[in-house]
């Protein structure tokens, strides 16, 4: 692999600061999905990355660098550029929690019943102009000034908080190489048409200034196309780059003593059949009707009464805002109503954990007999991948049609449509129930195929395009 | 016009039985733009009508008449013949509320918020195999039935009811020319994906029996042509024909003794201005977002205190639907915080009718000076073509992107987003001071684009269409 110059800007970066008991400051690193994916970037090449200023001594190291890059380290110790954008809290706010994740996240997971929701007034154009743009403009600038430094820099914005920076960028710097990725679901134009005419079209011909955007599955792509075609008449290269997990990784997670001692927890407590979900607590990972298609599962099949758990391991995220409280809320009560109906003195069909402990997700990965996949949308979904990798019992997945995991490793899994619950219930029969020669069949070849298709393979396809490209327009 | 046989399909008929004061029976004529719209047909062709019992005295006629049509005749005494199909009560409810108003019609106008809704538990596939389904079958057994009378009739298909029907009847006479004409929107393959996958699949199988499938739009027919192909690998020929209304009707209507006194009793009491919408109260109708709207007009230009005001008639509509009822209650909120916060002793700024008054809803289209149409999807909307027809004030249009008329006639209205409040004050207002010029010609050109397409021209093209294809296929 060429050691090639790379400007990767995302909302959320690699690392974020903190001050220990002592005060003394140390950095973080996050987790997350993209994270992960984009750390094997900071092995291979020369990084400067761009993010946020998130926590109160990001912003102190921003202020003390002056915006300058600062030399930054990864746990395996290769060096990269970490360069703090910091936004006043008023402009994140909108930005972040208005914009990104109040508006466009529903937005992309189709999440708003349109008789109610969304309805944009001057607080949301507020909040449009105030923040989102403001935050793009200055992420730009930093990706601009960057560009001045390294001029032979590609640029590799990440995700649904960046859709205006590559405009942005490409109007003081015409010839920059840009790709974009985006690792959420895109729908099809007639959902877009909900933004105002201004905000749908700045976001589209912002991404369109881009020199490829990337998707996770065909689906997300071809939807992409369409409504840049139908709503702004721009269009730009796309492709399908399906983002892939770091499998040594969890090997060695698999056999650390952390997931070791929450595996003995789970194991000495666990019935006959684990069934078991491993998500974030949003409205787009489907958790109450998942409980619903157990409880119809319990219903129809008296028989595994006391032999069956679900084993529901949730993230808190984002409650600040109020959808996602009220979500936590419903889960619990679905959960205890599963419990109330079903359980007996000692069995509880549920065991919900609200909880952030991932080491206890890779002991319950191991552990299960089903796994259940069953968001509404999802970009990919990476529990899908991690899990069967790590697994000791030829566990089956239950996978939503609608996870991008579907388009590569659906036709191993249950196929199951999220809204239906008579269907999840009879997938997880099935599941529950599959010979063991048919269950190995099935997680050798997840394995093998995960295994095949890492992180490594993600980025690097993704930079060999823009290399071809930029060979062809230069 | 060729005079031509056609068994026309809906689920309401152009009449309904029922008992005077007296005991007697009577045939009440039904409103509603779909019979309005084929009304026509009847003029001109030799028409059998085939529709759902809906009333007591509906079930009675079809048991006394043992299935067979019996003689009826229009209003302008043109004759035709009706056979209504008797459904038993729990076979209707299950065909009509749960699966075609509370499924299909929320499918098809986007409002399901997927987080939540739908959710396909064990009574919704009761509700469709022994509803939908059997209701389907009923209709197509009647259909076959007529055939057999008339062999050589075409069959013409109306609407969201009547997916399957067209299929049953394929099997048994594959050589029968069938039409389907779509009154509603079609949203696009990701939405119709929320569906269990054999009910999207047989819906989507069905309707491609038909030789031609109808729109009121490109926009709802490319959808369509889209998901048979993602969805279900079918295809048949699809039209745009938009539908018009009788000019004449609206003419003659306008100069009516009730029209008349309702008209008296608006101009006794409007003031300078008059914002007019009328609608069913149906979510996908937008009203209380346009209520908001007008709010932020009002605050935004408070020398429009005292001047004007929405004149809201709206029609009651399913209240037998909790979704409905809780709309009507959220209408009712809304426009009593308007009044609120905005009126004085002198002047309510909201006037809501909650009412079935269509003689005060034309008395009303002549009197507005800005007509809002602001729907969140709809599949055509005739008030749009309607009220301009008869208003004696060149009105201005303010109209959703999202409603089908607006292909139509769009070019001339104040265009809106539906879901963007900002947007939609500053059309109000817009289209309140537009120069007297500009109203003129705008309003005159949407007379004549309507006078020139009216009810006639649709069912005609139609069947024009059907006879160039028969002599293609035969």
């Amino acid at each position: 692999m060429a050691r090639r110059k790379l400007i990767v800007v995302s909302n959320r970066g690699p690392v974020s600061y903190g001050r220990d008991d002592d005060g003394a400051r140390v950095a973080r690193r996050g987790g997350g999905g993209l994270v992960t994916a984009l750390r094997a970037l900071l092995e291979h090449h020369d990084v400067t990355w761009i993010a946020s200023a998130l926590t109160d001594e990001d912003r102190a190291v921003a202020a003390e660098s002056g915006g300058e890059p600062m030399p930054e380290q990864t746990r395996a110790g290769s060096p990269y550029r970490l360069r703090l954008v910091a936004h006043d809290p008023l402009t994140f706010d909108r930005f972040y929690n208005v914009v990104s994740n109040g508006t466009l996240w529903f937005l992309q997971h189709y999440l708003w019943g349109l008789a109610w929701e969304p309805s944009f007034g001057p607080e949301f154009r507020a909040a449009w102009h105030e923040g989102y743009v403001h935050a793009n403009e200055a992420f730009a600038a930093a990706v601009v000034e960057e560009l001045d430094r390294e001029p032979q820099a590609a640029v590799s914005f990440h995700d649904y908080h960046l859709y205006l920076a590559p405009g942005f960028v490409r109007e003081r710097r015409p010839d920059v190489r840009m790709t974009h990725f985006l690792h959420v679901p895109w729908p099809e134009a007639d959902y877009w048409r909900a933004l105002p005419a201004d905000v749908r079209r700045a976001i589209l011909q912002g991404v369109c200034a881009n020199d490829i955007v990337g998707f996770h599955t065909e689906r997300w792509r071809s939807n992409f196309a369409q409504s840049c075609k139908a709503l702004a008449a721009c269009s730009t290269q796309s492709a399908v780059y399906p983002i892939g997990i770091d499998a040594a990784e969890f090997d060695a997670l698999r056999e650390s003593e952390a997931v070791l001692r929450e595996e003995a927890e789970i194991t000495a407590s666990r019935p006959e059949l684990l069934v078991v979900r491993v998500d974030r607590t949003d409205p787009s990972k489907n958790i109450v009707r998942g409980f619903r298609a157990f409880a119809l599962l319990l219903e129809r099949h008296p028989e595994l009464a006391g032999r069956v758990r679900m084993l529901a391991l949730l993230d808190p995220s984002r409650q600040a805002l109020a959808v996602y409280s009220d979500y936590v809320a419903a889960i619990e009560r679905e959960a205890r109503s599963v419990n109330e109906r079903f359980g007996t003195p000692d069995w509880q069909p549920v065991d919900l954990r609200i909880d952030d402990n991932f080491a206890q997700s890779v002991a319950a990965y191991k552990q299960f007999d089903v796994l259940f996949v069953n968001p509404v949308f999802d970009g990919m979904n990476l529990v899908a991948k991690e899990a069967p990798l790590v697994n000791r019992r030829d566990g089956v997945v239950v996978l939503s049609e609608n996870a991008g995991a579907f388009e590569e490793i659906g036709r191993w899994t249950m196929r199951v449509n999220p809204f239906d619950l008579v269907e999840q219930a009879e997938a997880l029969y099935e599941a529950l129930t599959l010979p063991a020669g048919e269950r190995r069949r099935r997680a050798e070849a997840i394995d093998t195929y995960v295994r095949a298709h890492g992180v490594d393979a993600w980025t690097e396809t993704q930079l060999a395009d823009l290399d071809r490209l930029s060979t062809i327009l230069s």
